[in-house]
């Protein structure tokens, strides 16, 4: 019976004490990065902890007392959710549960990892944030997180989506955060883009350039990256890791695991537990990553290349596209960058990891983001539509086969503040 | 320590299996509705189940099993937050607790009595509801609940309103319910006034008005109430029976109870279970109802009105400003109700409930909004702003006479469809 809750959550004081660090389990050694130059300027530009936490052989690595306190102020942990209505819409004998980070304050699993950044950046001293945004909701978690701990926060956010996204970037001041469209006339790789096109649309690797380079050239500040590197994979473990305990609570384990990607925060902190368990204790579980077909980038090349436009970071061994690659423009913003988490990438390279990418009309998507919204009740973020259309589509297939098979996927943001992006591709009034 | 605790919470098991019914623990009867016209029409209009709580002499009334699963599909139980941020800023001795109906998926507390109203017009055989809304929280809520359960669902949205909240809007859509600006030309009373004047900025009296016609009209058809009457009363319940479990985990008691009130769904529900400890337990708790000057229904007089424009409804005994008093707009819209819940009536009355209200500009209010947000995170809905702003006053008493007192607030829905009203208030860009 107890499979058949519709709410599964353990209690606050279990949440966990320690997250999960995949690198001594990986099967092979990550790739490190490369580029003296860049390395070298590393400590400088970024929080201390996390460049430590970045190559740390450690498989646990304690939560202070302090983060966890913020966790539990943002309202972690996060139920697990199964989807009886949905299952009974689509008429599948699959088991679907999903993971709520929509929950979180500002709407994103973003800040998991924001709280932790913010935290160990006011424990050295650091008075100041730089970041760089996408769809928005990493600067939104930033903005929250600055605001929470007591620091100052400067957003540099892709001007195409910064245009469309008004409410979010009301909510980012509101936290008192410093929102500027990027490229911006505040940088010199800023400055150039702009001479050239004033209404530049802009990229997520042009905007990490311009929040590199606010910081470089600020003592007091440093720089705050909300993906693809592995101390943020890290912070998001916590999001798998609940899942692990709420599963056992219901003596239930995944057959397959899904999430939206595009640098690969959520869909790492949600899977990696569970991939250090399919390593580790010879579990099976299917991974499958929800991306666009506006940057696929898993089905890139796995090879050396810059995080930014500049180069002004490392280069990393991943999946990419080519860090000039110019992607169309699509509501599901968050899933717009070049290239995927290097731990992500090594497992897919190691077939760990299968990927499926919707075409950019996104039409699909949301009619499943939809379907979602009508049986399950909750909005999605159009990220987290992606995360649906790909669970969606499982259950069906084990509808045709008659598998039983229970189907994880992750919620990894709400829809309430990007509701022009479903107006637009609904055709809603 | 415990009381240290920032986030409180039952398990998902704990939830409460009655509601609370408080009329048979009022200190005087409740005086009971007038008009035999209108009272001969009701069971026509409304659901059964609803009309008979709406009398109920029992102090507890189940909570079927189907609506409880309903309550843990949207979450429930919801946290308990200790403000220890808030309490930083202000420097405040008082303690300071807040309740997260934001957390409901529609982002109010409306959805716990919406939930129970589907679920028992389907158990009779009903096949669509039709209502009135005003924040546009009610129509949310109710569209969201008719998806789940299976209902068609008709909106009369009071155009005012309607016309700048288009996120949410689109959200009862997506849901799929047929929203309609009111006056529209679908009712009688409707078209009367769209005559005259075809924008008509529209009140909540006449959206009841057409709602009631609209089911009147169609044998399918039943209308349901977002606040004011009983059982509406009765459903929210489930905020304070929750926070009395959250309390008790902690040993702690609130000395003064907080929240925003319009028609008194929100302020009903959180603070009922707490009068009935106060008027059969001893305990002494001071209620003080958040309002704006727009609206201050509790500071009207006390006797026989009717709750809607077209007077279909039976005449209620409560605190009224009259029911076709003009209300200037303001964006915490959810408080511009003419009339307050008789049950919260007739304990003002008795002198049980205190009033504040607060001026029609909302700056003090949107301020404090904004204050919470930066220090607890969570983006408040512009009418639980004013829930905020007083218990922020009455921390603000406690540092001036050094009184440890314990405040209680209910942060009844979240802010992210309302954004606009936080732009236009604060002069955000």
């Amino acid at each position: 019976m107890k499979k058949n809750l519709r709410e599964i959550n353990i209690s606050t004081e279990d949440i966990p004490t320690s997250w999960y660090n995949i690198l001594p389990d990986l099967p092979t050694p990550l790739p490190p990065p490369k580029g003296d130059e860049q390395l070298k300027l590393l400590p400088e530009m970024m929080i201390l902890e996390c460049l430590k936490q970045e190559s740390s052989p450690d498989r646990w690595i304690e939560i202070p007392d302090g983060i966890r306190q913020l966790y539990l102020q943002a309202g972690r942990p996060r139920p697990l959710f199964r989807a009886l209505n949905l299952e009974k819409a689509l008429g599948t004998p699959a088991r679907l549960y999903y993971k709520s980070e929509f929950y979180s304050p500002t709407g994103s699993h973003k800040v998991n990892t924001a709280l932790a950044q913010a935290y160990y950046a006011r424990e050295q001293g650091c008075e100041r944030l730089t970041t760089e945004t996408g769809a928005g909701q990493w600067g939104t978690a930033l903005a929250y997180a600055t605001s929470i701990v007591g620091l100052k926060c400067t957003v540099f956010w892709v001007r195409a989506v910064y245009q469309w996204k008004h409410s979010r970037r009301n909510l980012m001041q509101i936290y008192g955060a410093e929102v500027n469209a990027s490229p911006s006339d505040k940088t010199e790789v800023g400055k150039l883009l702009v001479k050239d096109n004033p209404d530049h649309p802009g990229s997520l690797a042009i905007a990490i350039s311009e929040g590199l380079e606010d910081a470089k050239n600020d003592p007091k500040a440093v720089y705050s990256l909300g993906s693809v590197l592995n101390h943020v994979l890290i912070h998001q473990s916590i999001i798998g890791l609940e899942t692990q305990l709420q599963f056992e609570m219901i003596d239930e384990y995944p057959d397959v695991m899904i999430s939206c990607l595009g640098g690969g925060s959520n869909f790492g902190g949600f899977v990696i537990p569970f991939v250090g368990d399919v390593l580790t204790k010879g579990k099976k579980i299917q991974f499958i990553a929800a991306q666009s077909e506006a940057a696929p980038n898993l089905q890139g090349t796995y090879r050396y290349n810059f995080a930014d436009y500049a180069k002004l970071t490392p280069q990393l061994k991943m999946y990419t596209l080519g860090h000039m690659f110019e992607m169309p423009p699509i509501r599901g913003d968050g899933l717009r960058y070049h290239g995927c988490a290097p731990i992500i990438s090594l497992l897919r390279d190691e077939g760990y990891i299968d990927t499926v990418a919707y075409p950019v009309d996104e039409k699909y998507v949301f009619e499943k983001g939809k379907l979602f919204t009508q049986t399950e009740g909750f909005l999605p973020a159009p990220e987290s539509a992606y995360s649906i259309a790909c669970a969606i589509d499982e259950a069906n297939k084990c509808k045709e086969s008659g598998e039983e098979k229970v189907i994880a996927f992750n919620v990894s943001g709400h829809g309430f503040m990007d509701m022009v992006g479903f107006r637009k591709v609904l055709g809603l009034e």
